[in-house]
């Protein structure tokens, strides 16, 4: 099944990544829409769209009656990015040069804006009169991600985070799109009220699954283009990983965790020690059965669904998720 | 009748008052709350929501059923307000001072984005089956005033804008917003294809001549709290007045507003000489009609409501606009 999985996908990709070429086709000031293209255009995994079609066709829907909400999440992702990237400065994303930094942060705010807006409307195509909860549960989301978006800046003025906050703030940052995604597919396929819920399990505890799987492959993971080893220890930033860590350490390795929060970060020839503290600790291993847990939950609700074709497909993409080395 | 209208709307902007006061009871985090909060009850005319109901009355609806609607008209407006006050780098707004100001950009960005999204929450809680064309008028009106306001920065940018580029600019980035009101108004009302048709064209004419009635304010209305005469002259900005001039001058008239444009404004000493200006190249009494024009032509199109006492006080909203002084 994963064969047929890596091939459905990609087709997919291939079909998502043209559509948003041309999904701005027309549209005028081109000082507004050729910045939202840059963004739409640069390459990406389309996971999210991905996860609006293969929900649809769990639950019996067909792929052409959610494209248009397949871009929408897309288009919703690409503008918690420019915005994202405005607030931590970021220089660059996904190896290219951020918005912000190519344009300038007048053009950033206003792109993501317009992209957000441009993301109701594509969904709006897609919604029938049967389908009144989709555009509810896509703004649901939308509000949860701008709430973790606040809760990750407050977490980096503060000294200690609880993992029950952590948890919070990723389950709204990072897993409530996914959700959502999952939720509007199965609604728009016109699934039935246990195969929604079944869904927004799915959606909500793979996006967790997603998000720790990301803090672990940050200090474990291969080097990829723009991205290095570490960095979030280099940020101060309050991971899994680092959490756990705080909780755990003693003595002179608590200091060492607490000098991070201090001088929020590290130097880079000290990634080194640090990953050997977090093997030590053993939050290596509890992110690892974190991570396994979690996304075994999510599976387990794939039963849910009508199709099992497209419910192991599902199961197929987040295995492939929590396996992932970049 | 004016008398029943000014008693009504000011009924109904204290209930409008009261509901944004309390918009966001409950809602966490106060990190991200708290600053959107400041904006929704900082003192305002409450125009937006007021059409709203006006016109949901005025095809025959009830205000208990667009009050979400209202609030979200206004939600909209205050989200705008945040992100232009970022981008014009303004220090203050409404006499107070503005969000990034007191917070920071980031702050003021992400207060901006959720408050744009709980505006969508509020709509759709007055979004039945049969009013699915409402979010999608909102978002026409939201993509419209983005491409307002990026037209506007662009103007700043380029020395001579004609006054067809002028109206298209303030269509979208004004009159978009005051258009949606009334075509919202009326769906939610389930007012007739006609009404809405008339609400449509009433609020897309009373948003032009609200705007080119501001501009003629800046040179000819009183002081208001915060608000300097002819600060739109200080910045340079390409209004009506200033458009219709530099066509009309010749000689050393002309040099003088193509100085404006070169130095992107002028001095304060020399706003009086520009007004003068302005009344000899006749271009405030140009302007005086033509907001005269519009808006006789959007009262007339209220002829197509029903309810013809809220038809009425749509036309006295309309009249008490133009003649406002500031």
């Amino acid at each position: 099944m994963a064969d047929n999985f890596r091939q459905i996908y990609e087709e997919q990709k291939l079909i998502i990544d043209e559509k948003l070429t041309r999904a701005l086709d027309g549209r005028l000031p081109l000082s507004l829409y050729k910045p939202v293209d840059y963004i739409l255009v640069s390459p990406a995994k389309r996971l999210r769209p991905i996860l609006v079609l293969f929900s649809a066709a769990a639950t019996g829907g067909k792929f052409e009656n959610v494209y248009n909400a397949a871009l929408a999440v897309e288009m919703l992702h690409n503008f918690t990015l420019i915005h994202d990237d405005i607030m931590d400065n970021a220089d660059t994303r996904r190896g290219l040069e951020t918005l912000h930094k190519i344009y300038d942060v007048n053009t950033a705010i206003l792109a993501g804006d317009a992209l957000m807006a441009v993301a109701y409307e594509y969904l709006l195509k897609d919604v029938k009169k049967e389908h009144l909860s989709v555009p509810y549960l896509f703004t649901r989301g939308l509000i949860e991600v701008c709430e973790g978006q606040s809760l990750d800046k407050d977490f980096e003025l503060r000294d200690t985070v609880t993992i029950d906050e952590y948890l919070e703030m990723i389950s709204k940052k990072t897993a409530a799109l996914s959700r959502t995604c999952c939720s509007i597919g199965g609604v728009l396929g016109n699934g039935t009220e246990k195969e929604i819920e079944a869904l927004t399990e799915f959606g909500m505890k793979l996006g967790l699954a997603f998000q720790i799987q990301d803090d672990l492959l940050d200090i474990s993971g291969s080097e990829e283009f723009g991205k290095k080893i570490g960095g979030d220890l280099l940020e101060g930033k309050k991971t899994f990983l680092f959490i756990k860590a705080l909780e755990r350490a003693e003595g002179e390795d608590k200091e060492e965790f607490l000098r991070v929060v201090k001088n929020k970060g590290c130097r880079e020839d000290e990634i080194g020690k640090f990953r050997d503290l977090y093997e030590k600790l053993g939050v290596l291993t509890e992110a690892r059965d974190e991570v396994g847990k979690i996304s075994s939950e999510a599976i387990d609700s794939l039963r849910h669904l009508s199709n099992r074709e497209y419910a192991g497909y599902l199961g197929d993409l987040a295995n492939a998720l929590i396996k992932r080395s970049k």
